[in-house]
């Protein structure tokens, strides 16, 4: 149970804080608007991080099911757990996303533009093309995966590996992301994207539901891909 | 007495780089001008960094009134020095307005716009809106007293607490802070407002009061909801 | 074998996340495109940062020939592990810049400057000269080899170290960088330039074979001439 | 002696990473040209960072004659060192700008605006005025004292230390530094001037001598300042 409520936690602020360096990118009015994509990848990094912190000493901090998969299959994880951390994962992640829209309420009423406003809450392509956005997510995932296995024999001194795990996702967005915007997890694009089709928020359109698979199976076979090499190599 | 002190010096250092980075930015011919939102996240949260390295050896380095009522309700400090730490916090932050204010002098004096000269004092939302932004001020604190109170579990080492604090308020500013400008603290709003009023400062307009009691009460009411949330969670 | 394993996975990381960061700043419709050279040099510690917590339990995390070569001269790293260690860098340096190549293959399609894509892969100077293109490679790789080589007396904590090399790449490519595009690493430069030769890539101009010894002549040099201060100086 | 030399050997450093990214930023043709006030503060910051990681172990790395002063006023420091030390700094200054000079020669050819050139070594107002400038450095400095000499008592962890100080001068540059470029360092400013005055630098002009006293005398008073205001807080 503590668990569930640690990754539902991580995720709410990881998501928040995540989406909600787009939407102030993004939305019209906003003291940050047209910043660019180093505040989105430097403020993606900072909203892992915070997502950590507020959730460690909770649970283990995966706030992302591909992740605890990937601990699931190289045997540091109990199967068992998997379910209610996912699960936590998913709910943290749609209210984190519930509270972006309400902390820029009148900055999504002020922007006529839907693909600006779906692209708040869930990822999408640069380029749309299912086979190199699905590869694209895979990279991204099977880097990030090694990374967070590698922190265990890096044996980081306590308090720091959240920054840890914020270089990593804040690398990754700044060197891979341009392609697809770097969902490398699950719940962060679902449960936004199911917040997107379900919140009456102002000039929206679809939730491009058609997209919706790849930052789901993308990063399940790349962080998969990391932990059989992990299990190769250590 | 030390608390009284700490809080002074501490808060001093906070706004005189906090409130710094914003002049440097908004007032004419200075090297930092137009350098954006990135710039001011970044050194706001370096100000606040440097405020808890130059007053954490004489006291807890809240600096800021909401995280100190905060801590006193979730009972890790004792109500008989909150007055004593929000006495050292105002006078702190107003201290610290007032040499911001000799920084730039001769900057406020190329400055004609009397909104950019306010700004560079204290906060004022890009969409007025008295409900949402006092939810936007909610937010932001309550998630900044989440990671504040989060310190402690996540046992970080010596010398490394005050870069996380100022991570946290990166955070907050490039994720959640394009709607009000992130006061997400009493002290660090009302001293440079009354700052602003007092001072003869060259271009200067009104100060805004009636806006002022937003980033008092919001702080104070978010701070509140996350020290019940970890009373709640622990 | 344990060392060259190290050195291929790390130096594939490194190239992967570096050079990567170089093809979202550069190749069209990417998200990250323009976004310049601050993204650049962030990007680029940040993936060397990567490389060496993903490969540091393995190996020594050289991820460099010259550094190899640097340790040896100076002492602190056997001879007979120099050659494992060059090959292990120059395969993933190799593998590393195919990914990228894979990671961003419809935005290589978009781009019809063979300058752009050539960059993407190594490096080349801003201002064509070959005595001080050299002597920047030999500057910028001597101030690598001593910041690196004064981690040891600097005793840091564990898990930090990855950070800090991180801070020496980026410092050195912000402030020495601007002339060369700072290869300091014949690995770094020649194992994606071998890519380029060989790969299909789209739109791809020649492999600018008359430039490819400097970054390899030059790092030699210049991580020498800090091997000998160093043991001159200690 | 070894003091001398660790300074000399680390104030090289910070000022050849320091005056370099200037140099990147300021000079025509360089890769990070124009890449703005960001790039400059960050590397300022990282350039010190480096100059205390490759001297710490040989001296205080103070690389500073203002912070020496400071510390033999606070008696942290033996008076009978000042001399070396700073002699130290002063070499050290003057050589990096030298290697500044030689990494980007082309550069400085290829650029006419003499002011840029200047500005690449020495520090220069935005608005000239004599007390406001003076009155600049010497807030500056007294941060930069107040957060080295907080240091000690801050116990920070091994290793991290060089971090907190780029931390501090980042900080102070980010914002204080639009008004005079923040010497805050006579050695920073003084060795570089003469080196401007002395080399044949191409398209170079004078090199303001009227100014030149500010940045030692303002550095000195903030420094003593912020000594004597330690010794009656601790």
């Amino acid at each position: 149970m503590q668990g569930f409520i640690g990754e539902l936690i991580g995720t709410f602020v990881l998501v928040l804080l995540g989406d909600g360096v787009v939407a102030g990118v993004s939305l019209n009015k906003s003291k940050a608007q047209d910043t660019g994509w180093l505040l989105i990848t430097l403020g993606w990094g900072l909203a892992v991080t915070m997502g950590v912190y507020t959730s460690g000493f909770l649970s283990d901090a995966h706030l992302n099911p591909a992740i605890t998969i990937a601990f699931a299959i190289n045997g540091t994880f109990p199967w068992a757990e998997v379910i209610p951390y996912i699960a936590g994962q998913m709910i943290g992640a749609f209210l984190g996303a519930v509270v972006v829209w309400l902390n820029y309420f009148k900055h999504f009423e002020a922007t006529p533009d839907p693909e600006a406003i779906l692209g708040t809450f869930a990822t999408g392509p640069a380029i749309r093309s299912t086979g190199w956005n699905l590869l694209s997510e895979i990279v991204g995932t099977a880097i990030l995966a090694m990374g967070v296995m590698a922190m265990g024999p890096n044996n980081i001194v306590d308090g720091v590996g959240p920054i840890v795990v914020g270089i990593i996702v804040t690398s990754i967005g700044m060197s891979l992301g341009g392609t697809t915007g770097y969902a490398i997890n699950p719940a962060r694009d679902l449960g936004p994207r199911i917040a997107h089709q379900i919140l009456p928020i102002a000039n929206k359109g679809d939730s491009d539901w058609g997209y919706a698979w790849i930052p789901i199976v993308g990063p399940i076979i790349g962080a998969t891909i990391a932990a059989v090499l992990y299990i190769m190599v250590l």
